[in-house]
């Protein structure tokens, strides 16, 4: 497969990515935006479609003088999107602006380890190649279930990845497809897809947090994702919320994780059933022999007292922890998402009940907090916007 | 007042950035540097000594072939630092290097208002000038101690500056000086002032923490300050570490300010002397009516065990927000300054403890937590920092 072409220099970068945000535009248009004059444009355009990346597309509407050209991204520009989840892949196709032109889910245990589950999203992406979706792919952005070295594309002592550990992720798919990839954090990745299609479009500065099985925070600082000194930032998980609370996976006691998340949540709405304080959740224990956090918001839903209490005391947890990144950060938007996020509005009053309450006015005085609306996209969309800003810029 | 001379384009920039940080550096080697040829580095540097910013200084050692001339910053250059804090006030004079020609400091309530604050300050700084250290002034930096939209260059709703919010600072220094004038908070200054000659100048990404009569967090991301989105960043004091802790004066109870820093520090070592708890306190209080930090401070040093005891306490307390903000932001460096930094060792000890103990090993495999080693200078070198970066980029 041949390499994949990537602009020679920051005004065609520019260009590429105008094209792919705001999509096809006419010469005059796209050389107001980028202050280049009608020669020099000319040039950078015309060695991008050389380069197999932009093609023309018809003339513009007049606007009073000789009709502009118009130019596109090429349609043939291919990005995948691998969206690992401790309990899921999804596996989608996009073209240069980022639109799912194909996208596949599927149940699988990020614990059967990274050939087995590399392979299997592989697969999926071999039927999308079936339906004839990718005469060729560009790029490719794979978000996985924790710590990444996102300069050496590896998990780093993943805690929920077994045999994941240093796994040349990057490398093994990079041979496989035959462009450049580019591996990441989940959160991230789904932060990225709410910079590129969702609430933060125009937010330079936010907090993503994913309460899912695990609960974890992507951070946006100038409309890029920041990683820390060692690609940690954001594991918000264990952060401290009482010395006397639960015991968690890690070591410690008291964790957000160990308060709330899909396994805590699963953990006391059992409790909850086996005691008979909600006879709604009961009737679900009794039916499949277990409870989950779906089961919660179906109950909490029916206006079951027992599971309406569970989802305040849940958001009450994660808004003091919240409370404190806020104080911290002062970010301009918090979105939460993931599987518990599902939870829906009595969740989000509490953590805004707690967040509105705890943190300065300074730093809440024009905050929206607010569920994610892309949902399970987030993710696909985010790890192509990863992989095209990668393409899109000068080697 | 003439106004201040500032670089034309980014080459000048980077030119003036170098000899500022690097010091006087020969034609040759500073064309390494910017990676720019000897006819435009020679164009750039000519443009600079017109500019009044850079003057020729001799001839540099052979190095083989035809001796290369040197340049250095115009020793005519001078910026102007004022670190207001709650109960002092500092003035300083560097050169373009920043390094400090005259360094004055005195108490003054920040109380007293804008107006008689800042005339103080200008008379301080009046001090340095009758000592000849000011031919001009190219442009001043000001620390408050308090939240500043530092756009606007004025306090806004300042907790413990009765008098100042909303005051035009920026504005009514500059008038009076005839200079660019910047503000911001004191505690972004002092990190700024430790990037620049402290234990920060390799660290992109680092946290400086003060605790003083308040509690404050710098953000350094990329070698800049992270202000958040309305400039409230860094606002740690009033981060919850318990639901039933102590009252505070923000009117939530538990907030790290509450539990540590000056005020409360002093609170419970006036406690500690009362109910007989400690030999040397109560002796203190008897024979000065008061306890303060500092008495704590050489108490605990004496080795009286109720004053090391209360800094273990305070010093638990700010390590369990600190292993927070270290889980979420994933720094490089953390720095300890302030006045009850001073505190030492023991407090060192207790906060890296707690941090080590409950932050993901992957943010703290290689996180050095260290006191600050500039003292007051922090404040003053990280003001003219603040301004020479304004003064040394293109208008």
């Amino acid at each position: 497969m041949r390499m994949t072409a990537r602009p020679e220099n920051l005004h065609q970068s520019r260009l590429l990515h105008l094209l792919r945000d705001e999509g096809p535009r006419s010469r005059a248009e796209l050389g107001e935006m980028v202050r280049l004059s009608r020669s020099k444009l000319a040039l950078e355009l015309d060695r991008l479609v050389e380069l197999g990346l932009v093609e023309p597309a018809g003339l513009a509407a007049s606007r009073g003088g000789r009709r502009s050209a118009v130019v596109r991204l090429s349609p043939r520009l291919r990005f995948v999107a691998f969206d690992i989840g401790a309990t899921s892949i999804d596996v989608a196709v996009t073209n240069g602006r980022l639109e799912v032109l194909g996208h596949v889910s599927e149940p699988c245990d990020v614990r059967l380890g990274a050939p087995a589950v590399l392979e299997r999203a592989l697969e999926l992406l071999g039927k999308l190649r079936d339906d004839g979706l990718l005469p060729q792919v560009h790029g490719a952005g794979i978000g996985v279930p924790g710590p990444v070295s996102f300069r050496e594309g590896i998990p780093v002592a993943p805690p929920i990845m077994p045999g994941w550990d240093r796994f040349p992720v990057r490398e093994a798919i990079g041979r496989e497809l035959g462009c450049p990839v580019l591996v990441d954090n989940d959160v991230n990745i789904m932060a990225l897809g709410e910079l590129h299609g969702g609430m933060a479009r125009s937010v330079d500065d936010f907090l993503l947090v994913k309460i899912g099985t695990g609960i974890g925070c992507g951070i946006v600082v100038g409309g890029g994702i920041y990683r820390g000194v060692s690609g940690g930032a954001g594991d918000i998980g264990h952060i401290r919320v009482d010395d006397d609370g639960p015991l968690c996976a890690c070591g410690n006691t008291g964790c957000l994780e160990a308060y709330f998340g899909g396994a805590a949540l699963a953990r006391d709405a059992l409790a909850v059933a086996r005691a008979g304080h909600s006879a709604l959740l009961a009737e679900r224990l009794a039916a499949t022999g277990d409870v989950t956090a779906a089961d919660v918001a179906a109950a909490a839903a029916a206006g079951d007292p027992a599971a309406v209490r569970l989802i305040r005391e849940g958001g009450h947890r994660v808004g003091q922890v919240l409370a404190g990144l806020v104080s911290f950060f002062n970010p301009g938007l918090v979105i939460i998402a993931g599987g518990v996020a599902r939870l829906g509005h009595a969740l989000l009053a509490e953590v805004r009940s707690v967040v509105y309450r705890r943190s300065p006015p300074l730093a809440t005085g024009n905050l929206p907090i607010v569920l994610s609306e892309l949902g399970d996209t987030a993710g696909v969309v985010g790890a192509t916007r990863l992989i095209s800003d990668h393409v899109f810029s000068p080697a």
